[in-house]
């Protein structure tokens, strides 16, 4: 292979993939102001609780959403259960609310319906889309544009971290709070400095090639991440991947750790950190195989492969740079697997459903 | 095989399964007064929203007690994230929330830390507890029996229908509808016929003996079942079992779905069926093998494997019936893999967890 051809993306979804330090930025440039703007009407109207909406990949961003509104914010945050308006048609009571959709295609009809919903009450509504002329950001009384580009790849990953930031931003413009609006400057930076070493994690996914279950554990802002790799894992290589946090894991399904058993594990810096390494040293008599994304070299010496991310992160910053080995992973495991990545079987970019 | 030794229960798990008719009816006989008192104490202080904190069986409870004050007493329910309070120390303002504890042993830290801090606060808070004596009872301002008596199988089944019926007795206490408490007395009926096919959901799990993964489809009222009996299947089988509703499921993790690949659905009577009656058609090209809960023919015709549940149950009360089969099929499959169902390895009654 010619050299200069050696780091050319093999698909779109590893096109997208190197674009996310790119994609971020212009984020952070060309969004800032209008983020500003939101959170100042957020403010006039000092909701008591935030409802989030959205489905697949979103959603995993929205429970990153969660945890950051509620600790940085004091907002506590409900996940919709989008039925309760499109089965039941017994929406809650949301005039006090924050409705905040994210949805990159902005075109699922239940995430539709709550922001609907939402305005019919009179709540406070914001669309956090990557498709400003779609009907969720028609109807929602604010908007926030990803401007991630076009993502072509059905599995999305851009699209992803481009809301995980959005969402900072959000939090740290309703904070009002300067070392957060500086920290989430660095984000690309890092973004950029963790794919450095892509070609080693999708080489180091093929020693999985056989694998056909796995759990993947975060906590706290990071729980988002969990979720993230294993949708990822079952989108693009068809493993039955679990995500758990480390507590709810031990209410039951540790059950499930045998000899060889495939356990992924994010410890960022942070507060999680002691617990989540004293996790893994619980989970090592059982011998599971353990792949651990982290910044600590004590904590990676416990694993049977090692990916690690730039020390440094806030933690709640962390999730926009732990999700990135646990992406590029799960494309290394699909081209091991012989399946192509922007392809998967049974999928389509949008999803309607109500 | 002396006849009269043929239906004794072979385990504590199913002398516990065996057991809800009487538990259940229990809870309604002798804890109705109770709630009464403790919703009157509800609506006077009148919440904006309800959080609720659980983890493991009583986590999919409350994932039930999401959907039903949604839809019967028009409150947003935001399940806690016990780590804002135990790892990052930054609870969410809780001051105008019912903060509403579910456990059956009363003792996780963390649930109790959310019920604390709720308290701190001045949040109205209510425990649901199988231990009135337990620390949770006694922060807690309010308190609710769940009077299944002593729970010595690790597996909460037990505990886990007395935790639905005290929230749904809540709940139509809460909104003071006559039709649904006649509806809650008929619970222990209706459950008692479908433990009827007991042996013969136990011997037809025996089919499944190598199964290692499957996904559990659930929506609405009934996410919650599909929650719990994929975690009875973790816990007794350690098979990968998947929850998801199946609007989730059709964002990405239906790319798993191959020939022989082991899904559960549950499609009972109400607002959903039409739904998950079109979503089996659509995954039949894909060959799985379907295990479908249902009190319709066609539908079960549809399965390879097929447990029958009463017609005539209102959709929010069929979780209570619903989850039979699936703790069934767990201990018929653990008993099948040669698992002792009352010894999951690895787990304990009560599981401490920050």
């Amino acid at each position: 292979m010619p050299l200069e051809t050696m780091n050319m993306p093999q698909s779109l979804l590893e096109y997208e993939i190197r674009k996310q330090p790119e994609t971020l930025r212009r984020l952070l440039d060309d969004e800032a102001a209008n983020i500003q703007r939101v959170a100042e009407a957020i403010r006039a109207r000092a909701p008591r609780f935030v409802l989030l909406a959205a489905r697949g990949s979103s959603d995993n961003a929205a429970r990153f959403g969660q945890y950051l509104f509620g600790a940085h914010n004091r907002l506590p945050v409900a996940l919709a259960t989008p039925s309760l308006f499109t089965v039941y048609k017994s929406p809650p009571n949301l005039s006090d609310a924050l409705v905040l959709a994210v949805s990159q295609s902005g075109r699922s009809p239940d995430i539709l319906a709550v922001i609907q919903e939402g305005r019919r009450q009179g709540a406070l509504t914001v669309a956090i889309t990557n498709d400003i002329f779609s009907p969720l950001a028609a109807f929602a009384e604010h908007r926030i544009n990803l401007r991630a580009g076009l993502e072509r790849s059905v599995a999305a990953t851009k699209t992803y971290t481009s809301s995980l930031l959005a969402l900072a931003m959000l939090s740290a413009a309703l904070s009002q709070d300067r070392e957060q609006r500086r920290s989430l400057e660095l984000v690309p930076a890092l973004v950029s400095q963790t794919l450095a070493q892509a070609d080693t994690v999708i080489a180091a996914a093929a020693a999985y090639r056989e694998a056909e279950a796995c759990v993947v554990i975060g906590r706290g802002y990071n729980y988002a991440t969990a979720f993230e790799t294993a949708l990822k894992l079952k989108e693009l290589t068809y493993v039955l991947a679990e995500p758990y946090s480390s507590a709810d894991f031990q209410h039951g399904p540790v059950a499930l750790v045998e000899n060889g058993f495939l356990v992924l594990v994010v410890v960022p810096e942070g507060e999680t950190a002691i617990e989540l390494t004293s996790f893994l040293q619980e989970l090592k008599p059982r011998s599971p195989r353990l792949v651990v994304v982290s910044p600590f070299q004590p904590v990676l010496d416990l694993a049977t492969t090692a990916f690690s991310i730039p020390s440094g992160i806030p933690e709640w910053l962390s999730p926009l740079v732990a999700i990135l080995p646990g992406q590029l992973f799960a494309l290394g495991l699909a081209l091991a697997k012989g399946n192509d990545p922007d392809q998967p079987r049974g999928l389509h970019k949008v999803t309607l459903t109500r």
